[in-house]
């Protein structure tokens, strides 16, 4: 079955691995006749706690003068991650209400800019529900939509946006999903675990990928946390299936939340047979978050 | 200001005792004209988490072939903790919609035996909104109140008891209630600190109050748990304001959410000064739970 | 059973009459002695459908130089009908949550004026759960409150004084109140049926009672509207049950569902046997809402 | 643009016709070699109040002896009105939350026959996020889905279809469905006005979309009934926009809603300059309800 009508030239990587500037910068380079026309990348993987470095990518372009789109599939760091759609000049951005929005999962929220909408006008692809034309044309009418929105959701990405913006400020947002992150990886470094994450330039802020030893069965701990402790850590998927579990720290979430998790975490280790210290992670976490964490501004 | 029209006997006990069983003994048998009408009792004294035998009580007056009614606040115990108004002969029982109950506070619970409502025809005290015969008056005519009712406070009500009754069931949530209750004492004896109870048979499952060093003021500790970490403990009130600190365990609570609170105590009891090893109560609730806690059912 | 330690000189009034004035008149400018220390009155009943002239009583006051406090009820008309604390020198007046307010039910609200204070310092009725002097206390030292608020009831209240004061504005508020009540009592002319008010002078804009003749008994048209069209009338109480049903049209409630409601009662009253005209009242309504009703001003 | 990568034959057919069944007939008898893969009919068009017998159809595709898959378009009916998978093998229906299941807009879901999934394997359609056979795959394995779900909605539909199964019964809804309708038309004959739909054996019970008369711009209806009246009403699309107004009338709705819809009707058709007489189409509708509401079987 075809899936594309296009040709899709995807660089492959370790898993563990961001996106491999160095050969991206030699195809561009190679690509005089900018038969390229778009550039796609993760922000943040979320399969591996991975985060790329967007504004590198957008060196590269500006570097080979290639006129490519930039891409940016920024599900899992948008709201959470430091993302700058005009600095970085990024063309097509994507994420979803479920992640960094702390909404219920349904809304896909697209960002475009001048030149991807000029580009899509001229694109040859199949296109139906997701025409970006049938909704330009009705929101140029006012608050219409071409399809039945979902008002609720639209309702609720405006109380999200309140809170992220007025109430904790992006800013603080951006620190707090830093330090929570820092956290858990002292505590996944206090467990004697390593991250899936290969280099730390790539250590994602909103998802921690932990390898576990070879004789252990990464699935057994998400098994074991969410059927006695109500837990839901992440699976590895894919070529780290049953090598990884994913502790995900994105969104509505404060220290103390994290904590109570990371003691889940351990208590999970120790039922597989891991030899954890209890408390050992949280102790780690415990320590960075006392120096880090702010007085809440509302109760100054 | 006249408060009440009757005499009140009041049978002071030193905070964190419970009630003097032994003073109740003697006065009822030294009351051989039955001049006290009622013995009121707290089952869960919340300031001090202190828990008291009600069935006890209940064996005093059947002792002492005392037609006393047996009035019991209940408010920080039905529901969470064992609690048995027919065994124990209960003349009338209180609680509240936001202990146990997990509710919105709004709704306060009655129940009260076929004696009470007896006494209560008799009795001249002070009554208007809080009349029972008008209740039982409009209750005979179907499901309707002599004043407007809160009627979302009801279907939660409704609700609730299903979570309690049906899906949990009311032996888990008094186990679990008793589980969390004595991993919060095992993390307090691991940070040095004392209980407010003054004897183990008075420990409370579903409060805790913790004795701070003198030289810590324990209203410090309340502040900088809510204004760093938004965690919400009481304080001290009364006699005991500022040498104490509390930290429920009741309701809608589960494993990791405990731990959670009792990093965040940690992190208070650090910032006020106190020498806690970091991860110490953690650890040592952590190894009470591992032991205790159950599959969750439903995920079996 | 004693219900209150003081004496009250109940004016007794025909039902469907509003306040006594010149019966207070001259009560008041009689008591030379002051030995009267609070008028009452209801600025709204409830189960008459009748507004009382709260400024004329204060008037009546004023004029006789007599001190008593003011006290006067509320919970039907505050928030819905003009109502002037500080004009008309009120010095208690109460509502509750369920009415104007368009919350569940759950919290009674209080305004007390500076005199009411004083005068509460220096009474000696019994007052426990509702002495106003803790609460003081407790508002002093910042948001906190003597005994466990209902939070979510006090974030209700604020999103509902929102839509009052900011969204639709209070005197918007008021003008739809007496609109959709003008409105209701066209339809009850329409009908052919009387109002239980006596003179128009006290009809009340936010319930209508409406009397019936001698041969229906009104709670069956309360009945058969409840169980057949899932509409909530108000059945005559006391002195008028049988005779009188109520339509409340008070709170978040806009034209068409009054018209609905309106369209309700007709099928009901043809059920019960009563000969009107279907649509009839319905008609008469629309007549005056397509009059008054203005344009929403969001959508404009 | 390409948007699809099979031919379609459009029947075309007048705006309020049903679906030519005569012509289907004949295209499928004539369809020897069975080019025509599937027969596409919607069951109740929104746009214009037309229901299609799709039982017709079935025995139009099993008299011609044609294996073509039979798909429906069942969003503005199923759980309305009566739909019948089994009996009328159909392949594929889909439907949405937001219409008879009275959930907000957010699930799309998808009902299909074995015939249905045996061709999909063999289907070399371009598919990618609704493809099948990833959802199939992670239902084999438990609760799972291939990606990210919305659990409210799913808990929501769980709860849409205890109202429409057990409370309510689905007999009685689709009852409901057909006495709302039929009340709706009679209020339109009221008025003077006709339907869009060109024969009564393809009235809609979901939806009646009304013709006004020519000197009349059926937006404004729409837009006053708005704005002044907060009604949405459905303009008219495409062929006959500025000709019909659409009134629905599915999902959790009962008779004092749609009356008091139809007395905003009647406002706003007075106010674009329409002769209606006022309370004119509500007694219409009146007369048919009262006739055929039954009492409401918990209230019995």
């Amino acid at each position: 079955m075809q899936r594309f009508n296009f040709d899709v030239d995807v660089i492959d990587c370790e898993w563990g691995a961001g996106a491999d500037l160095e050969l991206l910068k030699q195809k561009l380079q190679a690509d005089r006749s900018h038969s390229v026309k778009a550039v796609c990348v993760v922000h943040n993987e979320t399969s591996t706690g991975v985060t790329n470095d967007i504004g590198a990518v957008r060196r590269i372009l500006d570097a080979a003068h290639h006129p490519a789109l930039l891409l940016v599939d920024g599900v899992s760091s948008i709201g959470a991650i430091d993302f700058r759609m005009d600095d970085w000049k990024v063309d097509v951005a994507l994420t979803g209400s479920q992640k960094a929005l702390s909404l219920p999962t349904g809304l896909g929220i697209v960002c475009a800019s001048p030149k991807a909408l000029e580009a899509a006008k001229h694109s040859k692809s199949t296109r139906v529900f997701f025409d970006w034309g049938d909704y330009l044309k009705f929101y140029k009418a006012g608050s219409y939509w071409p399809y039945t929105p979902s008002s609720q959701m639209l309702y609720g990405l405006r109380a999200s946006l309140d809170m992220i913006l007025n109430e904790e400020g992006l800013d603080n947002v951006i620190a707090r999903h830093c330090r929570l992150a820092e956290a858990t990886r002292q505590a996944v470094r206090a467990w004697g675990l390593t991250l899936c994450t290969k280099k730390p330039e790539w250590k994602s802020d909103t998802v921690t990928a932990v390898v576990v030893p070879s004789w252990i069965d990464s699935n057994e701990i998400v098994k074991i946390a969410y059927k006695k402790y109500n837990l839901s850590l992440g699976v590895g998927l894919n070529k780290i299936a049953g090598k990884v579990f994913r502790i995900g720290h994105l969104g509505n979430v404060n220290e103390l939340q994290l904590l109570g998790a990371l003691a889940g975490v351990e208590l999970a280790l120790m039922e597989v047979g891991y030899p954890v210290t209890l408390g050992s992670g949280v102790a780690a976490a415990q320590a960075h978050l006392a120096k880090q964490t702010p007085l809440i501004k509302s109760r100054m």
